[in-house]
């Protein structure tokens, strides 16, 4: 961007001057300020006083495009337009208990649609899908760039690690928001998600975008103009998208971890599986091949049927995965069960993520091993009722130094009481352009 | 502030938080925050994106005075009370031409009130007191603190270098705000004074707040906000303290520079000057005056009969100055004339300020030297009836080739009509607690 004199068209302090007083960055300036940034040009201090008066005045829809497109050219730019079918892709805000992604590629690649799962690695309480992937034995999460093409080619799905050179200006920045208390700003977190996205060279895109106590957006109405920042931005960057709105407020399914999700995800693909991570895979699933152009596709069949279990098995084998090795199991468990009858009427995600993190199924810094086997196996749900003394939830770990700890985070997590609570839709809202 | 196990009890991004969030930050962690940042333990970008926070979100009266103590408790703190009288210093925002500190402070000191004016030296357009001073052969603006004092004892007025060691935070800080779009920040700029000031250990304090095109607040409603929050910050911090609100929009007086300012200021303490000099140095002795017990003090009879001029050689050479020796003359000198008869209905003091700067009065980084004979002599003011041909300003350089680039800056600074303007106030308003 720079002249060949070296000499920088624009000066950082304009550029968040600009932001500071509320007005638009013109567009030549805004391009400038990521590259100058990924070049180590504009400081760090620069770009986080930018980044708070992003938070608090907020982007015009034009200037998060820009912002989009400047991370994406800060790096590679893939393109899957040589494998002769269409490309969609399925990206979640995150929350605990997702593992949507494991049965849902495989489930719309059975219908001939090509699925890319490019994914990072989890930090926190809700963790990452290649960390539960790596339960299985033999699995592997880096492929070649030929090596995906081949697969998407052939099996149709590919869950993998996205490569770094996708938008390294939104590594640069995410690092730098963690710090800054700017993480929340609603425009750098769809340009963060949609940069990478976009560069990864999908048709279409599919958002589940969560709300609630176990969600990254707590709140409904913040995660709703997240979702209609994020689809107005894949549309005019060319990508189809459509976005769910999703309840995060209870753990989705049974299983809260790794090696335990692995399974819940197959019982899924097997026809089975608890209810509610069926419906959104299948809620998830048709979005997906409506956008590829297959809205009548009937997704039950193909879990009912066995197809998509064939694609979930060939999608594993593909990364030298045995789909038939039995899955690391916990050393210890603690089973805690009810101490008086009646409905569950609520169980907080957050609290379950947090102590299964404190387990070991994720990881508090990027260099940290993840216990596979560790996590928590809820036995109920809100709604269900129970007896005294009925099993509650499992804890599951390598050794037993981990479950007081655990069980702190738990505390006033869960209620019984004597009416049973009203059943929240788990798919609020449907968000299209 | 760090617990004896090294941990700290504070998380930066806590304390951004807060402010983003448009609350109020809790005293002990906001004074956790700046002793954290001056040891380096938070991070610029941290800092940066606080000061942010604070200019979009603004501080409560007590943060405020908070913040400025936290930045007193970074450094030195100085006391006078050994001085057996009484001390009121003044400080200006800054402004074209504003040399008043050098005629007030031996006016004042000539009460037998002590006024020790701590400098920084001059960055940009407004120039800086010792920078002018130091046009006088062999005057020294480097004192120890011990003659310091001495100086205080006898003579009354010092006018010097501050030590790095009061408010070392304010420094480290102020830097930062200056590359980070910060600047503009009310109570970070309100706290960067009144730090300085109240660690100084004076008793009592006045305050030049300068609004329009020449002055740091262009907006007048803007630099009362920052008037009536240093009045209320020395007040809460046992200072007292008044403000005047003055006309920056067209330069103080008729010179603008070092050397020439010097030979002004000295006319005004021989009892003559331009008016506005002398009517804004009284109006800031009275108010200096007032402060220390002697409201009823003859400021123009000190003026008129010599005291004030006495008190001036005696500062001068009590910092090995010679007050008799010859000043700096320019090499080369340009006379702008009027093209055309009428009332200078308007000089803007910002692009005089400019182009006294690009002449060599002012520097571009810390380390560049001052040129002492380098400005501009103005020879009308606004209201000045002038006739074609009669000279407007003189421009005064050690060589000619930077007078094109001065007169860049001052195209269309000037104007000349055909009717008198009507005159403003200099001092707009008084501001007291």
């Amino acid at each position: 961007m720079s002249d060949a004199t070296g000499v920088e068209p624009f000066d950082a302090v304009d550029v968040i001057r600009a932001k500071r007083d509320g007005g638009a960055v013109p567009e030549q300036a805004l391009r400038w300020m990521v590259d100058a940034y990924t070049r180590g040009y504009v400081a760090d201090s620069q770009m986080a006083a930018f980044a708070m008066a992003v938070l608090l005045n907020g982007m015009t829809r034009d200037e998060i495009r820009v912002m989009t497109d400047a991370m994406i050219a800060s790096g590679e730019r893939m393109s899957f337009s040589g494998l002769g079918k269409s490309t969609v892709d399925k990206h979640s805000t995150g929350g605990v208990g997702d593992k949507i992604t494991l049965p849902l590629a495989p489930l719309v690649a059975s219908f001939g649609v090509a699925v890319p799962q490019l994914s990072g690695r989890g930090l926190g309480h809700t963790g990452g899908t290649l960390d539960k992937l790596e339960s299985i034995p033999g699995w592997r999460a880096a492929l070649s760039n030929d090596e995906m093409f081949a697969q998407l080619q052939g099996v149709g799905a590919v869950i993998c690690a996205a490569g770094s050179g996708l938008a390294p200006a939104d590594k640069k920045l995410y690092a730098l928001r963690d710090v800054t208390g700017t993480v929340e700003a609603i425009p750098l977190i769809a340009s963060s998600i949609m940069s990478k996205k976009i560069a990864e060279g999908t048709d279409a895109l599919v958002l589940d975008v969560k709300f609630g106590s176990g969600a990254f957006m707590r709140d409904v109405d913040r995660a709703r103009e997240l979702a209609r920042t994020m689809v107005a931005l894949g549309t005019d960057s060319g990508v189809s998208t459509t976005a769910l709105l999703t309840d995060m407020n209870t753990p989705l399914g049974l299983a809260i971890g790794n090696a335990n999700e692995v399974r819940e995800s197959v019982e899924v693909l097997a026809g089975g599986g608890p209810a509610d991570v069926v419906e959104l895979t299948i809620a998830l699933a048709r979005e997906m091949l409506a956008l590829a152009g297959r809205p009548d596709a009937d997704v039950e069949a193909a879990l009912q049927d066995g197809r998509a279990m064939d694609a979930w098995r060939a999608m594993i084998l593909a990364q030298d995965g045995d789909p038939d090795a039995a899955l690391p199991a916990p050393n210890e468990t603690h089973t805690v069960t009810a101490t008086e009858g009646g409905y569950v009427t609520g169980m907080e995600a957050l609290p379950f993520g947090v102590a299964a993190w404190r387990l070991g199924a994720g990881r508090a810094r990027a260099q940290d091993p993840v216990l596979h086997a560790a996590g928590i196996d809820l036995h109920v749900k809100p709604g269900d009722q129970v007896t005294a003394g009925q099993p509650l939830f499992t804890l599951l770990g390598e050794d037993a130094s981990r479950f007081d700890r655990a069980l702190d985070a738990l505390d006033g997590a869960w209620e019984i009481g004597p009416d049973a609570p009203q059943r929240r839709p788990l798919v609020l809202e449907r968000i299209t352009a």
